[in-house]
C-alpha cells in the first residue's frame, strides 16, 4: 500500500485534461511558513514532464536536466501543471511545464528528459563523495530540540535529513562561519531514490548560508539541476555550499553521491538573501 | 556610428508585435557548421526579456539570472523572439523567452532581471580570479595557423579570445588530458562589456573537452548562467571546466572575472558529448 504522506502520494498527477494534470501540494512537504519545499515542487514538475512526454507518444523516463523558476510561492491544496512538448526527439525530449495556483503561474521550469542507463561508469572525472560521520552518527534535523533554531520544518518528518553535527551551530544560534552543509538524505519511510526523488535531494536541505549568521529565510529564484546517474538503493549523500554572497542574491552549488559514492546529481541556484546589517563571519 | 557586425549589430531587436520580437541572426556570430553560438544567442534572448520588461512598464534593465534549452540549432538569417512577462516585481521580474525560426521553437528560455548596483562589494566570498598569463602572452584563436585544429570559426573574428597557450594542445591534435580552458576574452571592436555581453562569454570559449581528447562537437542540452556584477571596463578572464563526462553527457562550469578581478558571472551547461571509442585521457 502506498504511504498516503509519502513522495510518490504526494507528487501523483490526477488525469489530464489539455495537457493540463491536477496535483494536490501536501502539508507535509512543506518548510517555513507552510510553503512546499523548492525540491518537492521540482519534483512534481519532473514528474508531469516524463508524464507529458509518455502521453505524446514518447519514451523518456527520466529527468536529465531541470531547471525552475520561482515567480510566487504557491500554497498547500490543488494546483495544476500546465506542460508544453517541445521537442519529441530521439535520444531526449524537451518540456515546458508551468506549476499555476488560483490562475497564477508559480513556477516556471524547463526539463530535458532521457533514459539514464543501468550501470554506467564515468569516462572521465568522478567528484569523490563528501567526507560525512557515519549516517548514525550525523544528526537528524527537526528530532532533537534546538531553542536557537531559526525554523521549524514539517519536511523533516517525510525527509531523513542527518547533517554532520560540525555544521549545526546555527541550530544553536552559534554559527559556524562556514559555507557548507554535509550530510545525509532519505526518505523516511523507506521508499528508495529515483531520478525524481534526486529532484527533490538537490533542494531539500536547509539554506546553506545559516552557517553563515545570517537567519532570513533565502527564497530560490532560480533552479538547476543535472541527474547524472541511477542511484542505488540506500541514503545519498548531499553538499550544499555557498559561494558569492553579494547585493542580496546568494549562489548556491549542491552535489548528490548515491551509497555506492557515485555522483548521481548536482544542482545550483540563486536565491534571494538580505544580510542587512548582518557582520559577515571572519573569512 | 555603431559597428554593422558588433555585438550591438548583432544582437539588435526590430519592432515587436504582439510581444514578439524580430532578429536577425548574424553570420559572424557562428561557430562550426555555420550555427550561430550558444553564448550569443543567450545575449539575443537577454536582451528580449529586457525589452519585454521594459515594453509591459517595468523598470529592470540587467539580466541576473537565465537558463535556456536548446532545442534545434537556429541557421543565420531571420528569426523571432516570442516574449511573455510571467511576473512584474519590484527587485526583479521573470520573462519566458522562446527563439523560433521557420515556425519551430529553436531555443526556450526563462530569464530573471532586475537592476545591478555600481560599486557593490561582496559580503561574503569571492572566488580569486583564475591565474593565467598576460594578455598579450595568451594565443588569440582563429589567428595562428593549426593544421591539427578540429575546428575553424567565425566567432573569433568577433570574439577576441585569448587563451593560456597550455591549454591548447589540442590544436595541434595534442590535448593535454586537462579539463580546463582559461585565457581572456573581449569584443574584437573594443566594445566593453556589460551584463548582455557576460551572458555571450559564459558559453563563447571551445568546449573544455577538446583538451582531454575528444573531438566532435559538444551541443549544449540546457544553460544556467548567472550574471553577479556589473563588469569594469576591459577584457574579462574566462575559466570554462568540465566535470564529469558520462553516458554520453558532460556538465561544464563557467566563470567570468573583470579587469578589476571581480567574479561578475558563473554558468553550468550539460552538454551532449559522443566518446566513442575514445580512450579516456591518463587520470
Amino acid at each position: 500500500m502506498t504511504d498516503p504522506d509519502g513522495f510518490d502520494a504526494a507528487t501523483a498527477l490526477g488525469a489530464p485534461e489539455s495537457a493540463r494534470y491536477p496535483v494536490v501540494l501536501h502539508p507535509g512537504w512543506t518548510v517555513v511558513g507552510g510553503k512546499p519545499n523548492g525540491g518537492y515542487l521540482l519534483a512534481v514538475l519532473g514528474r508531469a514532464a516524463v508524464a507529458a512526454v509518455v502521453d505524446a507518444g514518447g519514451a523518456h523516463p527520466h529527468p536529465l536536466a531541470a531547471t525552475s523558476t520561482y515567480l510566487s510561492a504557491p500554497d498547500v491544496g490543488p494546483a495544476e501543471v500546465e506542460t508544453e512538448v517541445l521537442r519529441l526527439g530521439r535520444s531526449a525530449s524537451q518540456v515546458r511545464v508551468r506549476l499555476c495556483q488560483d490562475g497564477l503561474p508559480r513556477v516556471e521550469a524547463v526539463l530535458v528528459v532521457g533514459r539514464l542507463a543501468e550501470g554506467v561508469e564515468p569516462w572521465w572525472g568522478s567528484l569523490p563523495p563528501v567526507e560525512v560521520p557515519p549516517f548514525a552518527a550525523c544528526e537528524r534535523l527537526g528530532v532533537q530540540d534546538h531553542p536557537g533554531s531559526p525554523f521549524r520544518v514539517p519536511l523533516t518528518a517525510v525527509v531523513e535529513e542527518r547533517l554532520d553535527p560540525a555544521v549545526l551551530g546555527f541550530l544553536d544560534g552559534r554559527p559556524g562561519g562556514g559555507p557548507e552543509l554535509r550530510g545525509w538524505l532519505r526518505l523516511a519511510d523507506g521508499r528508495e531514490p529515483d531520478p525524481l526523488v534526486l529532484l527533490l535531494a538537490v533542494d531539500a536541505y536547509p539554506p546553506a548560508t545559516f552557517e553563515l549568521g545570517t537567519t532570513g529565510w533565502v527564497p530560490t529564484l532560480q533552479l538547476t539541476a543535472y541527474v547524472r546517474a541511477l542511484p542505488a538503493p540506500g541514503p545519498l549523500r548531499v553538499r550544499q555550499r555557498a559561494r558569492l554572497v553579494q547585493g542580496d542574491l546568494v549562489d548556491e552549488q549542491c552535489e548528490v553521491w548515491d551509497s555506492a559514492g557515485r555522483l548521481v546529481a548536482s544542482a545550483t541556484q540563486l536565491a534571494g538573501l538580505r544580510v542587512g546589517d548582518t557582520p559577515p563571519p571572519p573569512a
